[in-house]
Parts: C-alpha cells; sequence; structure tokens
C-alpha cells in the first residue's frame, strides 16, 4: 500500500519540474458557505491539472533502458498531457491511445506536446486495453492513470503542500475519478494528522468509489455522461480501493446541476477557470453536502482544462436562471404593425433583444394568430415579470420559457 | 508630487486588510512572447480589482470627525467597490454616484457592500459633477478614482509587492485609465531601482494619457467605447500626468480585437479570469509593442470584473477564428429531400448543427431556390475546408461567414 516516505521522495523527484500551486483562502466561499474557505489551485500546473504530478513521479523513476524504449498511457484528457509534457522533458518518447471520437484539439494539443498520438477503440475501455497490448509488443512501460503507487505518490505531494501551506486544516474535499488523487493527498494527511477530515466527491453519474466501498469490493458503475469528463471513472483501482477504504472518512456526490453552478461561481466569483471535475469540491462545500461550519476546509480544484464552448453554455443557463436572459413566446394579430408594437414596449423597459422569430400558426383554432419568440437581454427577476405585465397590459398573450431541473428550456 | 516614502506608509496601514496578491510566472505567456513572463494578479483581490489598495489607503487616514461624515465618490465600476467594502468595513458611511444607464448588477452589487447609491447623470462627467456637489452639501469626503495622492500611493503598494516577488524584474507593464495605479507602481519601483521599464498601456479608443505626454499638457480626447471599460478615462489627472511625465518610459496602445484575443489567452491558457483592462498589459506582451525578449516582464491583470456576457461573446469570436465554429449559406432546390440530402453530408463528416435556418428566396432570377444559414460546431479550419468541399462536391452552392478585422461577421 502507498506509503507516506514514498510521497515525501516524489516531494523531493518533483521539486523544481512542477510549482507549488497557490492554497488561497477565498472570501467569498467562506462567506457563502459559512467555513473557513481554502482552494487549493491545480488548475495552474502548466497543462492545466495536477496530473502532470503522478505523471513525472513515475517517469524519473525509470531505468534508462526503460527510458529508451519509452512509455504509453491511455487517455484523452489530462493524464495524456501529463505524461507528453514530462516524457518530453526529460527526452523520454511517449505514446498516448486515445479513442477515435477524441475532439481534434485535445489530439493536436497532446502531439504538440511532442507525443506520438495514436487513435483507436469506440470507448476509452478499448483505448486502454490497446495501449496495453502495444505496452507488451513494443516494450513500453504502461502509466496508469491512477492504480499505480508511484502514480498515487505523485499526486500526494498535493496534502504535503497543504500541511505546510495551512497547517490547521480541517477538512480537504478532493474529486474521486479512478482515486488516484485522493488516495496520495489521504495518505499525506492521515499519516501526518488524523484529525484532518479527508472528503471525497464523485459526480452522480459515475459514484463509483462510494458503490464499491459500499459493497465492500469494486463494482463497475454503468456508462453514463457528466460535465466533469476528469472524473467519469466506471470502476476504480485495486489499490486505490484499499487506501480510500482505509483513510477516506465520507465519499458524497453532487450533481450535474450542482457542478455546473460550481463553475460558474468560481468564474464569476473567484475569477479562476475549472473543468467539471475541478469544481466538484466546491459544489459539495456550496451544497452542504458535509457538516463543515466554521471549519477550516480545503477544496481541491484539479483542473481547468474545460472547453470554452462548455463555458459558453453554462454562461447561459446561468444567466437564464438569474433572469438575466429569457426566451418567451408572444401571440399576436397576423396584421402590419402588431409585431413593431409589441417591440416598441420592450424597448422603453430597455431591455435588449438578441433574437427574433415570427412564425404564423397554423391552428384551425388561431387563424390569423402569430406567434413571436423572443431572446431578450434583462436584468434580473424583477425586470423579467415588469416585461411580461407590460405585455399582458398590452393586449398580447405571453408564455415563458423557463429551465426545469436539468438546466433545459420547458413550457411552464 | 507622490513620494515612496508615502507608498511606504500605505504598505503598514494595508497590511492584514490587503491580501498579497500572487505574482506567478506563466509558463504559456514566456514561450508565446519569448520573454520571462510574470503576471500580478490583481484580479484576485476580493472585490475583483486593485482599487481596494486606493481605496482604503484613503479612507483608514481620515479623521473621526471625516469618518462620521462619511465618504463619496463617482463610478460605476472597480473604484466603486473598492470605496464600499473598506468604508463599510471601517464602519464608515459611503454614498456612491452612478450614471443612470449603469447595469441593475453593479448596482446591487455596491448596494450588497453597504454603500447607498444614488443614480445620477447621462454620462460619468455629470455624476461625476453631482458626486463633488453633494461632497459639498453633506460635508462629505470626496474619494477620487485616480487623482489623490493617497490614493496613488496605495496602488503603489503593488509596485513594493513586485520588488520583494520579483528582484530581478526587468519591465512591468501596467494598464492606464486615469494613471493611478501606474504612477503608484512606477514610484515605487523607479525609486528603488531606474532600470526598471515602466510600460503603460491604454485602448486604442482612449489614447489620453499618450496623448497628453506627446503634448505636453494634458489633452482631452473624444468619447469611445471600449470593451476595457476600467480604463476608459478621456483626460488624466493633473497630479498622475505629472508623475507618469517623470517616471514612465513609454506608452503603448493595444487595439479592442488585441484585448479581446488576450482576454481569452488568459481564459484558455492561464485559466484566469481578466476584464478588458485587466488584459491589456498582457495585449501589449502578446503583440511585441515593446521589444521585451528574453527579459524579466510582469504584466499589471489589474481586475477581473468581466461580465459574464461579455465572456460569451468572445469565446464565440475565437471559436470563429479558430475555425471551431461556423456559419455558412448553402444554396438548395426548394424541393422534398434537398435540407434532408445537405444535413446528411454535414453528419457524415461528424460537424455538429447549433442551428439551421431555412427560407425560400423571393428573387426572380432564382425562382425555386431556397437558402439555408447553418450554424455549425466544427474541429478547426482543416475540418471546415472539408465541409466546404463535400456540400459543393454534392451540387450545393455554399458561401461561408467570415470575421473581418473588428470580429464581425462578414461575407467574404
Amino acid at each position: 500500500m502507498l506509503t507516506f516516505s514514498a510521497i515525501e521522495a516524489a516531494r523531493r523527484r518533483l521539486a523544481g519540474a512542477i510549482p507549488v500551486t497557490p492554497c488561497a483562502r477565498s472570501e467569498h466561499l467562506s462567506r457563502v458557505t459559512g467555513t473557513q474557505a481554502y482552494l487549493k489551485l491545480e488548475n495552474l500546473q502548466f497543462t492545466g491539472a495536477f496530473k502532470e504530478r503522478g505523471a513525472l513521479n513515475k517517469i524519473i523513476q525509470l531505468t534508462d533502458e526503460e527510458k529508451k524504449r519509452g512509455v504509453i498511457c491511455a487517455s484523452a484528457g489530462n493524464h495524456a498531457q501529463g505524461v507528453a509534457y514530462h516524457a518530453a522533458r526529460l527526452g523520454v518518447l511517449s505514446v498516448i491511445v486515445m479513442p477515435v471520437f477524441t475532439p481534434l484539439i485535445k489530439v493536436t494539443s497532446t502531439r504538440n506536446f511532442g507525443a506520438e498520438v495514436i487513435l483507436h477503440g469506440d470507448s476509452f475501455e478499448e483505448s486502454h486495453q490497446h495501449a496495453l497490448k502495444l505496452a507488451a509488443e513494443r516494450g513500453m512501460v504502461f502509466v496508469h492513470p491512477f492504480n499505480d503507487d508511484d502514480v498515487m505518490a505523485g499526486q500526494g505531494t498535493i496534502g504535503l503542500e497543504l500541511l505546510e501551506q495551512n497547517p490547521y486544516l480541517q477538512a480537504v474535499l478532493v474529486p474521486i475519478g479512478g482515486g488516484g488523487l485522493i488516495s496520495g493527498i489521504a495518505v499525506a494527511l492521515k499519516e501526518t494528522n488524523p484529525r484532518v477530515k479527508i472528503i471525497g466527491v464523485e459526480t452522480e453519474a459515475f459514484p463509483s468509489m462510494k458503490a464499491s466501498i459500499a459493497a465492500g469490493h469494486i463494482v463497475k458503475t454503468p456508462p453514463s455522461s457528466t460535465v466533469a469528463e476528469g472524473i467519469a471513472v466506471r470502476e476504480p483501482g485495486d489499490k486505490t480501493f484499499e487506501v480510500v477504504k482505509k483513510y477516506v472518512d465520507d465519499i458524497v456526490t453532487v450533481s450535474e446541476e450542482e457542478i455546473a453552478n460550481a463553475i460558474l461561481f468560481l468564474l464569476e466569483r473567484e475569477k479562476t477557470v475549472a473543468e467539471g471535475a475541478g469544481a466538484a469540491g466546491v459544489a459539495a462545500l456550496l451544497n452542504a453536502k458535509v457538516d463543515l461550519k466554521d471549519q477550516k476546509v480545503c477544496a481541491v480544484v484539479c483542473g481547468g482544462n474545460i472547453d470554452v464552448n462548455v463555458i459558453s453554455r453554462i454562461i447561459e443557463r446561468g444567466l437564464i436562471k438569474d433572469g438575466r436572459r429569457v426566451r418567451l413566446t408572444a401571440r399576436l394579430m397576423d396584421q402590419p404593425g402588431s409585431l413593431a408594437r409589441l417591440l416598441t414596449i420592450i424597448a422603453q423597459l430597455r431591455a435588449n433583444v438578441l433574437e427574433v422569430q415570427h412564425t404564423r400558426v397554423y391552428d384551425a383554432g388561431k387563424l390569423g394568430v402569430a406567434e413571436v419568440d423572443l431572446d431578450l437581454e434583462t436584468r434580473g427577476h424583477d425586470h423579467v415579470t415588469e416585461i411580461l405585465g407590460a405585455i399582458s397590459a398590452a393586449g398580447f398573450e405571453t408564455e415563458l420559457k423557463r429551465l426545469d431541473r436539468n438546466g433545459k428550456i420547458k413550457k411552464p
């Protein structure tokens, strides 16, 4: 099992190559949650995630012979970049196997770090098997994303930094995918101070570690999808499972909506960019999944590699929820001047029109009626109410489109 | 004129109330610009900007009598929040005058900090005059956003931090609005080490300090608009003008597009949220406005208060530029099956359809022709070329909508 001294040794190997990331006090998060909240900003690593630590600790220990043959892994995400970057830095050949559907931008950025990228398999499982096969064929060292003592020890260096940066820490919230990150941090903290609570956070979509701990053995959860791709792991490793069973105090889950809200909170309030997995700990804190009132707590923001498309969608959802963006349908007589009259009312109330779609209704009961879909920039819920009131008062029928629990637009 | 010892005194007053923000080495920016680049992250202040420093240094020095009567200022931005927050912390009444068109969210957030907000005036100029009038009437202390030695001394504490965090620094890039920030930093650095280059950065839309220095006296530039609201100042102060004239080595300007690109660079690469003014220094560095090759340089990211709506728009623009989002028009026969055939081609090339608008063309020469506007998520310029080729090969006429120099969509 992973030991404290393995983590101390990793710390010495990483020194100078991996920066000590900030563990910054967050006033906003503290106020909102009633805790003394800190954020460990692993999204500020060069490749945007903590994965470099484990990858480097593994690669740097290879024999000269192994280094000559190179390393291989399967990953379309942060592990790929961590391996590719540090292998290249150390002059070691690296091969990364990714599923064929991997977005081009991830392929390109991993290639730019100096890796050979092989697209193979329709699922991560298939890529993983192919990488193992290639490792055997080519005699390359396989770098597992989490179920490896050297990898776990590398991630554990975060725990040592936390102890130095924040010696009075009482609890830490750590996202769980395969369990490598939390294993390293748990050993570092618990072997120093058993009173520090270690809380794992999984997405509801992939509760594999929680289910495994509950069952007392490793459980594989069904396929799913999540905004927190970095922790979309269906089955923990046997090494990480044993460490988590021994050291972790509690595992909680967060919903997709809670993760999206946490991403937006970090962006708007903390001015920091987190990916879904990176925001999971903050989501657990914001939604009080564990009682940590008045305690000194740290959420590990483990990565910041989020597609800007996804950021855009999360922002839009957030605006709709806050009444700062609204979609409504108005019904009007299909005759000259109706639309102009409607738009004048909206203009007078200073809402900004983003989109207008005017369609005639093909419905026998509503002959001569047209429907207008409006997409408006508004100032908040009160402003929306005011606009709806004014439109109704002018004799137009209106209907607001609301968000359902999953953040999709629905009719009320 | 502002002195070094005034800045040292400010440092003592601010200790414990204003955190020392990170001055983090940026690997990405260093690689792209061929410099050793650092970022001073003032966007991580509680209110999201450096303005707290000057505001606090001013308010904390008031007499008990003055504190009882309170402080007043005119600002719809970061200065307002800095004054409101620290006045409330110290139990001092604060009044903030904002133009009537100020977005509700800024009014609300300033009120939440404990200030009385008065909406008055159609321009910032009018709000400013009204605040001066109220200050006289109510006997309140007016807190100028930049032209005040105590305010400038507060901002200068950033310079002292830079010297401690990075003693071998060779150049610093500082955004200029009214000139308070650069005045403080310039005195702190130049009075310690005259070899450190101080470079001011203005938006092309408001080059008032550059024009004033060139003219040898204060010049007022015409009204304009910019994404960098925080440095949209038409006229520098007489105090800041004198300091800049004496200490600042160079002033450069950056375009709106360069600022937008810098915001996106900071978001995607540095995982940090900067407002337009906050990204101006990085924009100057990215576009090599001054030759700083191989030097140790620091860009002051002075604030991070950017509307998420604006972030969304900048992301969208960036995606279009990178070929990751594309709008095109295809012409097809207005008959059953045409649209389905077109969409099948696009689906086979794995582009994601975001929006489709199908319209019949009312043009005598093109009877029986329909136009389809498509909004697609693509994987890059090569992918776009491939899609256009396939659509043409299938006999559809297509037209790509490109971005013009100002980032607006235009036909080629």
